[in-house]
């Protein structure tokens, strides 16, 4: 291995898994992000590959349908040597009765080194940890986490902030239905900043102060003053009417504009975990503003994830 | 290769395509059967890579869905360092009214070395061998065989018991629309077990005898003495409803329960092709018990496959 | 490189895209085609795999089905030792109503050196350029261009004829709808030949003889003295109804049999860029005989496309 070499914290990264940013201390996420930082430069060479996992066997094991999770993670896979295997939901033995368990244990059986599984189901990756022996690595599980999209997000901020402690971070939308919003919650907290989030009131759940936000009364309260303007994607596949304003009315009341960027610090980031909805949450002009890091959020993305894949396989 | 050094028998592995277990002697099966286990230990280890197939091209082309035998023999291909490509039914030029044989040449004028094949009509693999320049393996044709399935099968078994021959094997469910049955009585008989099948009267074919089978005349007849229980999946999509009991009453009669184990020999072994229907043809602490070598025979399917791919390029 | 190294020209290619033959000079195309003559042996080795592309990343972007067009490249791309990545539309944000020109800039942030798209819209490749970073190859858009295809036939007739100038090269079929006429005309046109086409009336362009193709009135001119007769296949999922005879008014018609064949030059030769309706556009006796070299266009897709790989990756 020639990255990560730099390492310069003694920390001692103990996780065979990584199933949501709750398991993670500061400590550790600070040293996924500085493994992260070391690896992005791998993905500008001409040759974008270095050894270090040759020989490992890894799964994706995605439930519902992804681009850019499944590509980022086996990008992030290939670049590293791996060989990668694509087992998605459509083509699953799902379709034949088989219990997920089954599938797993099966799989398992095959020895991969490593399993990553998205799922509509919370806690499918935490319950396959005690059937399979691979590391198991959550790509999005129903509404609870998604920990590498939280760790990218960090390490976007951190990389044009400088710090992520002190910051006020803010997320506009459907919290609610959002793994997105739950791992960034969890993580920018846990870094020291302070996270306000904002959305209609059906979507905001209940006891989320528990996890250190601060829940806006307004979108002005929300944005005022912000490092960070997180929008989220407004699912319509994922929720049932009754909830949901129309786009129309979600724009007017919720939808990121130049005006409502402009209560915002002037060197405000704008972020989106995508896909954009274009003209509903996020404005095209601001989606598209020299404040935007929504590339660099994709970017980041392939080198949190070699981060993750080297040290579940034990490497620090 | 570093693998398969410690082939000892002399024999000649002449056999370009891998078609059916009908098409192997004794001595080709207990030949392939050493190679498999002599590559076994390939995946047991952190660099699962040999580079005895690298620049070899293979491509699988899977008209019917498929998640283990795919991911096997993908498996199988990358830790033997060839060059794989996936080609299913649904993404196919099947969709715009070729003809298979079509397919199939334009694919083997891209030089494959290997093709491996499903195809829901038997005799398909055989069909293609007249075309194509590559070695075909049948990854399960129709009703007709299921190779690879029934050589993981012999594996696990002879893994365990030390031996094939001189052992009971019994085979319950729905074996007339069963490649992997038809490949398993061949196939042990041949290696000198006795095979017993039982299952709806509907559902077992005639002339099964004529391949060596004994047609059981009730479960206990069927399990009693057997060092071997395998149950087949009920295919539910594979059969019109007339033919088939309800599961409910599948399960009264022909689902392998703890009582119907307590006929068998202790030491017998509980085997399933999977996917498992649990509760049907298999209840939950069986498949579960300590007897039970299902996944067994998902790891040894890596291996067996590796055996294949090597042997069909002509090395012995 | 070990490849490639006996070319003769001193031809500078400086295309970094290859978005249709329209923008490829003679010189080029003759560059292509060289290149891609000194690649094709690697595909006869046993090791098929060349280091040239090592640790590039490149994305197969289809937007609609293809086998033997995605294949080409993936064979391609992996012979060359390129890592590959495949998004269908199907699996693809696409469904989730992200725009594509999102998804080309997030798939651009990842780092991929080439992408090769597919899209039933004209022009996308040509819009990605303007939102992406990497090599753009058009694998086929809408009914404008397919230049790989193009130039695969050129050198298929290349191969066989050993020139390209003073050919007369036929193309009978739906001339409106498809991209791989566009692609031949132009492309035999630059390179001397003269261009028939014939078809049903309804489905030949107006204007096409801008692009110095020859619209004849019946199949006896089109293919009296041809060198090369290709035939178009009819694209049932393509065309509205009222532009199209049956299948057996257009066999009738239009459908290349011997004796349409008979007209032709005695070394005229067949072909079709598939998949073939047998029986329709093109009788079975002539598809399979030896005057076809069908298989053959197929074996130089491979080698033509890993010349453009290579060569947008800047090697000349």
């Amino acid at each position: 291995m020639n990255s990560g070499k730099t390492m310069t914290t003694g920390c001692h990264f103990s996780h065979k898994h990584i199933l949501g940013i709750e398991h993670l201390s500061a400590e550790h996420i600070d040293h996924i992000l500085q493994t992260a930082e070391s690896f992005k430069e791998i993905s500008g060479r001409s040759i974008k590959k270095v050894p270090t996992l040759r020989g490992r066997t890894i799964v994706n094991l995605f439930f519902e349908p992804s681009t850019r999770t499944r590509l980022s993670f086996e990008i992030a896979a290939k670049r590293m040597s791996a060989d990668t295997f694509n087992i998605s939901a459509s083509t699953s033995s799902a379709t034949k009765g088989e219990t997920l368990i089954d599938t797993a244990r099966n799989i398992s059986a095959m020895h991969p080194d490593i399993i990553i599984i998205r799922h509509s189901c919370s806690g499918t990756p935490e319950m396959l940890t005690r059937y399979v022996r691979a590391s198991v690595i959550n790509a999005g599980d129903g509404t609870h986490e998604h920990p590498s999209q939280g760790l990218l997000d960090m390490m976007t901020v951190r990389e044009h902030k400088g710090r992520l402690d002190g910051l006020k971070v803010t997320i506009i939308g459907d919290i609610l239905h959002s793994r997105v919003a739950h791992s960034d919650i969890i993580g920018f907290t846990r870094m020291g900043s302070r996270v306000f989030v904002y959305g209609p009131a059906t979507l905001i759940p209940v006891g989320l102060e528990k996890l250190g936000a601060v829940v806006c009364g307004s979108l002005e309260e929300a944005v005022r003053d912000a490092d960070v303007v997180m929008t989220l994607r407004i699912q319509k596949e994922r929720q049932s009417d009754p909830l949901l304003p129309t786009f129309r009315e979600y724009a007017q009341n919720y939808g990121v504009t130049r005006e409502v960027m402009a209560l915002a610090r002037n060197d405000a980031l704008v972020m989106h975990p995508g896909p954009i909805n274009r003209g509903v949450e996020l404005m095209p002009d601001v989606a598209d503003s020299s404040q935007s890091v929504i590339l660099d959020q994709a970017t980041n993305g392939v080198a949190v994830r070699m981060a993750l894949l080297y040290l579940v396989m034990g490497n620090t």
